[in-house]
């Protein structure tokens, strides 16, 4: 049973805008790297698995900005597995700053994802493959504070 | 004294992601839209204004999805000013999709942003400029639902 | 028959990076919402027209930078079709800066375009359904100058 | 003398399109990343190096697509410098995708790009500095072709 993932990126030259920072969109970006990358540790992917017809989308998303992030600046995305329904997920995204001294957690996100089977392009929610739902557990309340 | 704007934007197909349905992180894009352009009704820009030297880094984002938004559906985003502090201003965004009959709300977005001027590249928060303060209000309650 | 079409876009914050300028990788999107609209313009979709099972990945793509684009720069992005064969169109796109004056061209960029089949997510190219063929050609010489 | 550099960057999810392949423009940004990793490998940054005040803007990019790139795929981006003036280089990038057997190249691309000072947001194109000139080099014809 899993409950957490690190992801690691490095804000590139494409996620800054004018304002010399990593744009805030961009965030949720990451948190997408880290989703991702939590269901390959898994042995799934987030979509197309044969056998597995499902697919997440969003219905919320948040992010809180407490620091700026700048181009070059590593940062590690760790999901943590905050809520599970039979038919969604919630994660908790802590953003730290590792080239900071000590490394600065500058950002926390959140996002509700929900299975889905999407037949002819209508999307209809469902319950969790087994086989998922047997990996994945939420996090230890400490770890979620 | 201004409380809202509608701004229009079709979802190209680089909005697109490989569900067939506009990327969650692009919605963030379309609220920025209208943020910008309910400034510039104003006659401000949201950076750069000559004797205004402040800038509006986003301290908090949300939205929440209902239903997807396809490749070249058209989409209004209006903008409504649901709080007001003195360093902070916080928007609701509605997302409409206009070409559907009778046009559908499919998402809404929740923004919160603070007033900073930037100093060698440090940010601080400090008041809003009376002239910015003076044209910008909270919208009445009942748009607020 | 049809050779051009005139799409605007302003450019908006999150089109910026860190330079203050438009970022060099979104003068493609622009040149896409430019042949997106031209499709339309035609009465076709770029994708999913019913009984044109077609699609039209991209073989090529290249521009031409001569002056930045700024935050808010209103962009007027001319579509030229340069080249046509059975199985591919090519298209120039002039970058007009309207809001300078007069009017600046501050880019010019390329595209060759395939129409292809998609059979269980392969592609193979085919030829231009004659519906679409039969209204599109190539613009006059002078115009491609 | 350096002339090469290799970076590694996954599919992501944002990457695609509704075409379930990555998006053509985001080539662009997997080149930004193999260009700014070999500056870093230098002992550069792309931007904003204390004493050595120079920017680097595109004043042409290109790409060739031979075969889809799709989410997760695994993409070397092989940076080689093709041309060198006394103020702009050019690069060559050949994208090869890992996972596949044997690797294949899908796509090919360049950049040229201008050295510039920046003086109160105006660009000026200027030579390289020594420092910089020094240690980078073009690469041996036969990785060119």
């Amino acid at each position: 049973m899993a409950y957490e993932f690190k992801a690691i990126r490095r804000v590139e030259f494409s996620d800054t805008d004018m304002a010399g920072i990593m744009h805030y969109a961009n965030y949720f970006h990451f948190m997408e790297t880290a989703e991702n990358a939590f269901f390959r540790s898994l042995g799934f992917c987030i979509v197309g698995n044969p056998g597995l017809p499902v697919s997440w989308p969003r219905v919320r998303a948040e992010c809180n900005y407490w620091a700026p992030l700048y181009f070059e600046d590593e940062v590690e995305i760790h999901l943590l597995v905050s809520g599970k329904k039979s038919k969604a997920l919630t994660y908790l995204f802590k953003f730290r700053k590792l080239n900071a001294a000590p490394p600065l957690e500058v950002a926390r996100g959140h996002l509700t994802v929900v299975c889905v089977t999407v037949d002819g392009g209508k999307m209809a929610a469902c319950a969790m493959p087994e086989v998922m739902s047997d990996k994945i557990q939420v996090a230890p309340a400490e770890l979620l504070r």
